[in-house]
């Protein structure tokens, strides 16, 4: 238990151990559609300018701007409608001065208009006649090919996690196949000799492996792929053989460590054994997850180190140490160049929950709405 | 134009939308670890207390509180070590008075022991003798039976999300299959003359379909299947065709109008003539998103009444709308009870744009950190 004495510090272990392992990005082409939650691969940029000609932003009439010089309610403008434009079509005529034409938002401006005067600020006065009451600018009610995007512009940086607009975006410039970062592959083992599979009534002394379903669920909610390696017994063996097959397959492999410190030492110690530079932290000033062990092992000589975390058995504790952990490996591991922020709240604990000096304390809470936002724990402070 | 000289608050008008459709939630019994995201459908009660047996919560030796009265640095109490409780066993022997049982975290109580003494409170005198230094009381590191869940105890009441949390429970309780609610279809139409698919360049005056599979992805996200009737013409026959199939395969239909005003009034006129009660909102005092219809259609008699709603054309309103509107009719037609708070920052905008009094303004923004966090709009503000 020696590794116990010098407890690290969780941020700071955390930044250690991200540069401890490999991360070497591979693409994979899909359809944009599909692309939601997923990582962009590399740079793209605008093959056209959005919009790519000039639209009306509002209801109303192409005009030249300089023809409405002046114009206002006491003294109009009259101006000669010669046409309308039609919706998704060019306009068929020319504006030149003292004409206009009727044109919708999203129109396409006609040629010799520089903007549009709002319908409501004008009135038909007889068949193709309006009077106009307020002057516009050049360019008002206007929106200019390339306002939006410009051609050859960098739309989305490497490593940009991919939501609803920005599948939209690469919509509107017609790519409708994209790169994105193959999704990293998580192999998930669960350890102790008391732990049987969830659809076993338990006998006497053994309890259910939970560990294995909830992690898989908390890493395909972080975006990779969970592989179940199922239950291995605390026999060093075993162990070994069953971290050396997972980490063959995957790109980082989680180890819910026995919760007795004989099956952690165990664990750490399989770990060395597998690959160097092994374990590089077994002991984090957290609570719960004390026991997290931070590894990293190239399995194979000339091989890729990989990811090996060692979470405690403890369900709560492992799921909350997971959080911390294991999803920032995944990001790195996706390729994610700006994590997300994880959203904050300030809430009044609504019970005392005493903490030691120096350690960092992360308690599951449910959040109650009232005067001021308060927060109970979720679960008995039993947990290691 | 009519409906837009009065404009409804969006908070009101979303609470009274919201109640006039219906929501008639079907169930689906799924393999509980596909279950992460979906909706719990009915109460799920536990069938056995958690833990099963009194455990141990760390390493050390079980004993009979009693025993251990008056134990102290200078007073230690002998106690005789008679066996050792091995992981996942029901222990072999029973405490009685003056003995005690090696246990590992997480290990089963002999009979006999109500309470454990943490390794570190002992020391090993020869074979099969400790000295113990600390006193413990009855119960002290130990869980008992039914401490973490109740035998018959709700464990999840329906309509929650079901997290990484909630399926590691089930699993402790031997729950593999679930029922979830059905998730809710969402049909979305893009109608506008400009609008062409987006593998197509568009000719001059036309534009790609953006808001199909941005309102697609965003639909996902929410947790919903979407399903894209593609493109509609600003042609009232068209539409209502369109509008009648989606509604008869759908839970919700999505309608993105032409941005002009005729294309909108068009979309509202064919929205009340699919069903009643039709159009409950048509313009709600937001911005963007001014134009949104909100409405509600018993498309088939003694069907049922399913949400109608009609989304800007322009793709940044379109989303921000979405998100404040799709959004919470998904979560109730998914059975959602308690939405999910949307979390919120303080941030300083790092431009001054200006507010009409009563409106609401929802600008989509980059958040930068620095001293303090500010906000950078993502978009020109020319939306409408």
């Amino acid at each position: 238990m020696a590794e116990f004495l010098k407890l690290a510090v969780p941020d700071e272990a955390l930044g250690v151990f991200l540069e401890k392992f490999d991360s070497p990005l591979s693409p994979e082409e899909i359809e944009t559609i599909q692309a939601v939650g997923r990582v962009n691969y590399e740079s793209i940029f605008a093959g056209s300018p959005l919009p790519a000609f000039p639209r009306s932003t509002v209801d109303g009439y192409a005009v030249a701007a300089r023809d409405t010089f002046g114009a206002s309610d006491s003294l109009p403008v009259y101006m000669q409608v010669i046409g309308e434009v039609m919706m998704g079509e060019s306009p068929d005529f020319v504006i030149s001065s003292g004409t206009c034409g009727l044109i919708h938002t999203g129109g396409m401006l006609p040629e010799g208009a520089d903007s549009v005067v709002m319908l409501e600020h004008t009135q038909s006065v007889r068949a193709g006649e309006i009077e106009v009451f307020r002057a516009v600018g050049v360019g008002e009610n206007v929106i200019l090919p390339g306002e939006d995007v410009r051609k050859g512009e960098e739309v989305i940086p490497p490593g940009v996690k991919l939501r609803s607009a920005e599948i939209g975006g690469l919509m509107a410039l017609g790519i409708t196949r994209i790169k994105v970062t193959r999704r990293p592959l998580v192999g998930i083992i669960s350890t102790g000799d008391e732990i049987v599979p969830p659809e076993i009534v338990p006998p006497k002394g053994k309890i259910r492996d939970v560990n294995s379903y909830s992690l898989s669920a908390l890493v395909e909610t972080c975006g990779a792929l969970p592989i179940r390696y199922g239950i291995v017994k605390d026999q060093r063996q075993e162990l070994f053989s069953a971290v050396r097959i997972a980490l063959d397959a995957c790109d980082l492999v989680v180890i819910t460590a026995g919760s007795s410190a004989s099956s952690r030492d165990m664990t750490a110690a399989v770990i060395n054994e597998v690959g160097s530079p092994g374990v590089i932290f077994h002991g984090i000033n957290i609570r719960p997850g004390k026991p997290t062990i931070l590894a990293a092992c190239r399995a194979t000589e000339g091989g890729a180190i990989k990811a090996v975390i060692g979470l405690p058995g403890n369900p709560v504790s492992a799921l909350v140490i997971a959080t911390l952990v294991v999803d920032p490996v995944i990001k790195k591991l996706s390729g994610l160049r700006t994590p997300s922020q994880r959203p904050r709240v300030h809430a009044r604990l609504s019970i005392n929950l005493a903490s030691q000096a120096g350690r960092e304390d992360w308690i599951p809470v449910r959040l109650i709405e009232g005067e001021e936002l308060s927060s109970r724990p979720r679960y008995s402070g039993k947990v290691t």
